[in-house]
């Protein structure tokens, strides 16, 4: 089962993704692609964690998201990814030298791939006024396309708001 | 009945709350807790009290909403509140020697309060890219646990995009 | 038929239009509110234009909506009209001397004629943060406003997030 779950910043929707992962009963790793790069992101990793199960194998993954798929659903995990935007972040800009068009397709690719347990967090930030500045355009644009990708080859896509769901595709337990 | 109505701008959510009490049959009491500091400000709110009832009693509260809340709840009359986005705003800055985290928590215990009827109007804001500056990402942020928080103890929460209604939870009549 | 499709940059809106009206057999006229006129807009063009048949009659019209939908609606055609956005920043700023509120009153007009088949597309623009500067802010306004206008007179509303339809009003096929 792969589920996308899609909403705007405090929506709810890693509460909602760390529920469905712990109502499912499976091993879970839990991907992290944020940075404790300044103090605002240090209180919010710090903020996430605590309310994670102890159990979980978590992993800071900024970048290489197909490997890390590939890994640890091969090995009958539940993976979930918290979150995609920030991904596309690093991977758009953040690092020297890294090739976005092919960690892209490497992360389609993994999250394509039949079977398997996986759970998408990522913003919606494309319903707002078009920001200024061709950087912000195509940061909105990709994640727009990175999400028509990935619920096409999920099983369910959520969106959440206020701390509650609205199924767009699939259906929720 | 309470009920939290979330929309973006000019998305019909002050005219679905409108709707809604006048539909109720109870006496409304109308929280504004806009205040006409500048022009622009004067025309909106003159153009939204053009269209409520003159038989409803309205009130300019721009912080104090959990006592505001109690007071007129009390009194048996429906409170319609409009809109969070603007008393979360003076509550965070507009004022000196505000406590926000007391005037929060006064709100959240007033609306948790068993029985009552009270709509509450809210923007949604946490779709767009994520904004520059430290205190507008603070702003984005408690808005989005304040509906959480809202929506818990709400019987119904109602998005509102076009003018019409997408029901997160509870029902319309 | 009128249909009004909503959503976010790059959430499938144009997409979801272009198969509808496909799928609906008949004659197809496309009115592009875009004009070529950087290279970025030329790129986003191309890429829509690729998609679409090559026996749909393609219009470039950036201002007098009202007129063009009620020559091609009359003569049996489907309209799919992509975007309303652009229409409204052309309509409002971006031509000497073009009457806003005619142009405006013109279009909701001829939308709410009697009968014909026509799709509208626009961007939901208004979920972000309210944006600085009084320009921003009327546009965000007009953008809410003119959606609900015509979502009152279409007989089906969907909004759009990651490829996936939300139907607001009426139905899908």
């Amino acid at each position: 089962m792969k589920t996308l779950i899609l909403g705007g910043a405090r929506s709810g929707k890693s509460a909602l993704a760390e529920k469905l992962a712990i109502d499912s009963g499976k091993p879970v790793v839990y991907v992290a692609t944020a940075e404790a790069l300044d103090d605002e992101m240090a209180v919010r990793i710090a903020h996430h964690r605590a309310r994670r199960p102890s159990t979980w194998l978590s992993i800071e993954e900024p970048l290489a998201l197909g490997t890390t798929l590939r890994t640890h659903v091969a090995a009958g995990n539940l993976v979930l990814v918290d979150c995609l935007t920030l991904w596309l972040s690093n991977a758009l800009w953040m690092r020297e030298g890294i090739h976005f068009d092919a960690e892209h397709a490497d992360l389609l690719a993994a999250a394509g791939e039949p079977g398997g347990d996986i759970i998408f967090v990522s913003n919606e930030v494309g319903l707002g006024i078009t920001p200024l500045g061709e950087i912000t355009r195509r940061f909105v644009d990709e994640a727009g396309r990175l999400h028509q990708s990935l619920a096409s080859v999920c099983d369910r896509v959520v969106f959440v708001a206020a701390g509650l769901p609205l199924v767009l595709k699939g259906t929720l337990p």
